[in-house]
């Protein structure tokens, strides 16, 4: 991540420090929506339960990085562009905590559609969606750590995609439950499993976005893909 | 809400103002809530087309309230109790953001439902769990203002019931749709209002735990309610 000199090293080393926690905590969180998401589809009970006994760490990673975060505060009283840094960073923790949370909740609607038997669709939109958002969170984080605000961008994009695919997924599934409603409970599992991923990418917009201010101090949020489009133009 | 006595009489005026706007956005979101509610309730198409509007009004608060928040940080340089009330006012008005986006969400499948006329069940559990998070959130706001641990902690108890009549309301609904399939579509909708308001007390439930860390400067969060219950007893 590029960092302005400081007089302080140590100052430096501190910054770096909560930045690698911060993409280690997305590397895990990265691996329990793949991971949640493989325990749908192979029905893999075992799988799931490990998703559901990491999401603690995953917790934990948030609460550590949130004390990190008010000790640097404290301590360095930043100002301009590191004082982004760490409140943003605060930020994007509670996305990932989030996202974690959203992988359990896929983890347990594993658990029970492998006692209820398989849902007879669902399966391919669950795969498709899940990489889609995967690769986002993986995307964002990077342009995270390379303040790329044109890769940011392209998360924000693919996040309207990933939306369109879901609503086209949802209804595909519930004309498929009016035609077999003994299949509705399973097939409803399916349907939370997507929601759930519907949200990921919704927080992995959001990450992506903190990159806009970061970068420019200009915060984006909430003025829609036309509006950050124009305004990264003209930032060129 | 209780501050202790700054040398700077104008600090002291800028979080207290800091502190209103949380509040004034609070009660707009509480009223977001409702009029969602009553909105599929009585399939009032106008009330729903008020509450999405009104949703960007919203979304300007937080972004207000944030870049406040990083002047004061910028300009003051609070410590200790100081620092956590503005680090714990960004992580609030993100909550809130987020129940009025779960809130224009509800007000969404209000429209659907006055086009696809009334689902045949799911009112009663709609209005009675509505209410109950919209209780929630006022209470957990009002914990906030007053500092109060023990609201806090009744506000986190209640999100465990509302949980539980969640779920419950869910099976029903299933059970129901497999019964009539011709009404999936329509009680779908209803399904997934009643998943935005369990958010919704997700969300109240994070505000109240805030207040435990705002008290005693120790971080609540994922501990569960029985650690929460004992560490609050150990207060006393």
């Amino acid at each position: 991540m590029a960092s302005e000199h400081h007089i302080s090293h140590q100052f430096d080393a501190e910054l770096e420090a909560i930045k690698s926690r911060v993409l280690a905590m997305g590397g895990i969180v990265e691996r329990q929506i793949e991971d949640a998401v493989v325990a749908i589809i192979d029905a893999d009970s075992q799988r799931a339960e490990e998703v559901v006994a990491r999401e603690k760490q995953v917790n934990g990673l948030e609460v550590a990085v949130d004390d990190e975060a008010t000790k640097i505060l404290v301590k360095r009283q930043p100002a301009a562009s590191d004082l982004r840094l760490v409140l943003i960073i605060t930020k994007a923790v509670r996305d990932l905590e989030r996202i974690g949370d959203e992988a359990k909740k896929i983890a347990k609607l594993a658990l029970k559609l492998t006692e209820e038997g398989p849902a007879p669709r669902g399966y391919f939109e669950l795969r498709h969606i899940g990489a889609a958002v995967s690769e986002m969170l993986h995307d964002a984080l990077d342009a995270f750590t390379r303040l790329d605000v044109d890769a940011a961008l392209e998360v924000v994009r693919r996040d309207k995609t990933v939306d369109q695919e879901y609503r086209s997924a949802t209804r595909e599934l519930v004309t498929y439950m009016m035609e077999d409603p003994r299949s509705i409970s399973r097939v409803m599992n399916i349907m939370w499993a997507l929601r759930s991923l519907e949200r990921i990418g919704d927080h992995s917009r959001n990450i992506a976005e903190y990159v806009f201010y970061l970068v420019k101090g200009q915060d984006l949020r909430h003025v829609g893909l036309e509006n950050i489009e124009s305004t990264v133009k003209s930032w060129k």
